[in-house]
């Protein structure tokens, strides 16, 4: 059996039938035929299911190596697996065309995405930066910088990175060190950087690395920081690589997984300063960086989903040869795979019921993203500020929730999910760090709570919860899906009435944020639950039409169900969370 | 800063205060007095904290070793770790004088368990098989193997196994082949056991394995196992070691967590077969090992609940210094440790509030066990009824519940959660078999939904539901605390609810166990919610009444109201669950 077979059919079923395939009606991607999404899905799940996934194992076990010199290898086949990826034309596959990109929609992106990092965490995670660098300096990089740098990332001959963290500068990036002295056409910057994904790394002639930096006299706080490209070669005008700039990779982090991909310390500066390039204009660092990092979020989102899915096949395929215990007496008594026991199977649902819910939520999310691009323009604000609203949901609930995933996909195991050799247990080490990094799901609770639905008043979380009930209407008027349709009803007004005290507490100028602070983690499950609910709402509608066509249907739509009326209400209790109030963390302190 | 100070004033809030110490009140501790109970925990304490809590990242680090002539090394340090306790006399300090212990309530027992776990999971886990298989001895045995074997493993020279799980034979037992031939006195046993905890090592002199097999011409399933007794070296008369017996370790498990504690693949007979004896009646080995496993997942909840106290503590001190951003402008605008952002305030508490209920509820149930051996014999089986009941919730729900809280601790340290180095993944990775161990969580579902409650009908669930219903008519009387008591009472009657209905279902002689297998994990969870948040309207009670006196009851106080009003309706969603039935599992199918 294979490690990882990418799912095409679930995804295609998501991607057709569930989202219409809406994407695939603008303008920008009339050549873009259901035929050829299906050949690409197709493709990539072959690249997916027998390059990288069989070097899943391989890259936990060897791990990412620094030698004395800082040079870093990679697990072994990692290198030429990207190289594939690249031959492939992969890395292009969702950049316009102007950009030397496929100008696919970032809906059959993502799903790609999805089987890339499935089938490998750690090494998608190279091409995941390098998408950010794109991104960054397509919108914000000078003419120069764009013609040297970006056709070499958009093949994906070169990788990008982000260099944001520091010792002292976390979540909080306003305390950002690294400094960028200017000098000519350029600046030195010197510092360290921590928790560098593929700072460094052997599968690529170049790394572009984006830096945090302050310049010299530059204000205090976030707006003294500006963003630099600082290459690990330094390119000439005819595009060659020169000398070796002043970035070293100090030392790699000993990680709880995700160990095939290089986590990096990076020095710049130690020999008189890196050469490195303004992106954009002085003092806007930050705001540039947060330009990559809102669809680098989207693509953690995608990542959680991989990984849980394939938590889903590898559990599944143990719960049907495992043979322990029998079949009730009403179910004949005979001896049973562990799929077969209601307590195991449960568990399977569970895991596909949600990966399932999560997957259409980021799906969705990335049609949007197309017609926030691509749309008429009266239609580009509107998704643009459902993007907005979704984005941090499919970062932070995806991610929370893969981490369940691959927990139950070790109970699956019994004890054989406890035993390195079961490659369990590594899902949930590698599924870890995705509610960490691009922002600590915290984080994404305060940015939905916080900053989206303060700013237009829940305007845009208020028309999802008036699609949902549209949904709720739809399932209602189908008597097979009524108990369906009712469970959404009350859960999309849960989320409304939520929605409702968020946005009073944010009205109260003393006590707003305190009180947003406190509800915003509550309230980012309460909407990720509801909308995930919705998403399989829609779900339920179209496998109930099919249903008789293929058993194919039948599970989906048992997915569904179990979406709705046995997960929908582990969310719709933080409605009463969030109206207990927040007493106990007033009166809550630390014993010293 | 200490890696983990044993909670003494926690432990104690709730032995004397919550639980008003009702052991001590028992004829057989008369000269257990509240000052000797205080004076025990201090000196384990100290024990837990200065010897064992410091060996804990260096066992995660060295791992047991095996090596080529079968023998095992435990990490450096261990042995002596070990030696330590056993010369405190810690060993027998839960056992009857009659058996040459110290004839300590279980309940301060299961207090100094918390701690060692704590402090260091991994060693733990070698006195926690011990006590396993003393209870068995103590209760099974014949009088020559309790003269020989029982005094040296009260004492803790000579440690206990338990060999139950062959490849072939997990959950379920009734698989096991391994072999026992008649000879003389004793027998020959031949077979392969896996994941033996604590199966070889070098911290005691010899090992006393308890050893499933079946007898020639044995009926088969469950009735042809008998239990039998296997040194690692034999014992002569006179107590003294003779020769080695044949059983060697084969090998050592490459585990996600305990790294410190060996799990061995032990193989019997290899040289003939090793000696073993037989303990109890042929064919009744099930029975009897179940003695000793019943008490067992006690452990293994209390233990859960040690990993989770640690998490606790090493969260908040990592929160306590860890400076970035800063307060609102409501509350000052400083720059503020994490620990003051209300939504990692909102972690720790969450991480603390559940932990403090795990603890008060398996105490409870610790309690009830002192009850069960020591109190008026018209009392006895009425508690044996609670403990019954109480068993598979403190198991499968603290286990459950100290993943939940290990992985917030790692959340709580951003990217330094992920940095092995940190610390803080360790006590995932080592909390995260302790839902598998000593039978997995679904299987102590099965348990309390299937068995306990079918067998008497939910009378002893309900009058632990009654004694909550009690706790929040005291909790309404207080005005402070009525809204909890209003909570506590909706959890009382979710759990009403849901328990007539997998009552109803298991009268169903046709799809009872069906039905009862899909609903009783949701089940589980409900009733370790309501029972949890009783606890914790106790302590509020009780933390109310002394607020004045103290901070420490302030604190103590906004955890029950976490527990309350913002974990409980998490719970209390699994009524929901069970009301919505089981329609999806019946349609749910896995595409091959």
């Amino acid at each position: 059996m294979k490690d990882y077979a990418a799912p095409v059919r679930d995804l295609r079923f998501v991607l057709e039938e569930v989202l219409g395939h809406t994407s695939l009606s603008l303008p920008a991607f009339e050549e873009t035929t259901p035929e050829l999404v299906e050949a690409v899905l197709e493709e990539a799940a072959k690249l997916a299911g027998d390059v990288w996934g069989p070097l899943n194992r391989v890259g936990d076990q060897q791990g990412a190596k620094r030698h004395a010199d800082g040079s870093v290898t990679t697990p072994e086949g990692f290198a030429a697996a990207y190289r594939a990826y690249v031959e492939g034309g992969w890395n292009g596959i969702g950049v316009s065309e102007t950009l030397g990109g496929q100008n696919l929609p970032e809906v059959v992106a993502s799903a790609v995405q999805e089987m890339l990092h499935g089938a490998n965490m750690a090494l998608g995670l190279c091409p995941m930066l390098t998408a950010g660098a794109i991104e960054a300096l397509a919108h914000h990089g000078s003419f120069e910088l764009k013609a040297t740098y970006l056709p070499a990332l958009v093949e994906g001959r070169w990788t990008g990175t982000m260099n944001l963290t520091e010792p002292q500068a976390g979540s909080d990036l306003s305390q950002v060190r690294t400094r960028a002295v200017p000098e000519g056409d350029h600046y030195r910057i010197s510092g360290q950087k921590i928790y560098i994904t593929w700072g460094e790394h052997d599968a690529a002639e170049n790394i572009v690395h984006l830096v945090l930096a302050r310049t010299p006299e530059a204000a205090e706080g976030n707006k003294g920081i500006s963003l630099f490209l600082v290459p690990k070669f330094l390119v000439d005008d005819s595009g060659a690589l020169g000398e070796r700039n002043d970035v070293v990779c100090a030392s790699l982090e000993h990680k709880l997984g995700i160990h095939g991909s290089p986590t990096c310390t990076l020095s710049f500066g130690e020999q008189g300063g890196a050469v490195g390039y303004l992106v954009g204009e002085q003092g806007r660092g930050l705001n540039h960086m947060f330009t990559m990092m809102n669809e680098a979020r989207h693509k953690v989102g995608i990542q959680g989903i991989g990984v849980a899915e394939r938590a889903c096949q590898h559990a599944a395929a143990y719960a049907r040869e495992r043979v322990q215990g029998r079949l009730s007496k009403a179910r004949g008594g005979a001896p049973a795979t562990i799929a077969e026991h209601l307590d195991v199977k449960r568990m399977l649902l569970s895991m596909r019921a949600r990966t399932d819910a999560l997957r259409s939520l980021a799906l969705y999310c990335a049609g949007q993203l197309d017609i926030a691009r691509h749309g008429e323009p009266q239609e580009r604000d509107a998704a643009q500020a459902l993007v907005d609203v979704l984005i941090p949901v499919v970062k932070g609930f995806s991610t929370d929730q893969a981490v369940e995933i691959a927990s139950l996909g070790i109970q699956v195991h019994g004890g054989m999910g406890y035993v390195e050799e079961t490659g369990a247990a590594q899902l949930l080490r590698d599924a870890r760090i995705a509610p960490i990094y691009e922002g600590t799901n915290g984080i994404q609770a305060l940015d939905l709570a916080g900053r989206k639905l303060q700013r237009d008043q829940g305007a845009a979380l208020t028309r999802l919860i008036e699609h949902a009930e549209q949904t709720a209407r739809a399932l209602r008027d189908e008597p097979a899906l009524a108990a369906l349709g009712a469970a959404l009803d009350a859960g999309a007004a849960d989320l409304r009435a939520a929605m409702a005290q968020v946005l009073a507490q944010g009205a109260d100028p003393a006590r707003g944020n305190d009180a947003i602070q406190a509800y915003a983690t509550p309230f980012l499950s309460l909407a990720g639950h509801v909308l995930c609910a919705w998403q399989m709402g829609e779900a339920a509608l179209k496998a109930h039409r099919a249903e008789g066509q293929d058993p194919f249907y039948r599970a989906k739509l048992a997915s569904a169900r179990y979406a709705l009326t046995q997960w929908l209400p582990v969310g719709r209790s933080q409605r009463a969370v969030i109206e207990a109030g927040t007493q106990c963390l007033d009166d809550f302190f630390l014993q010293p």
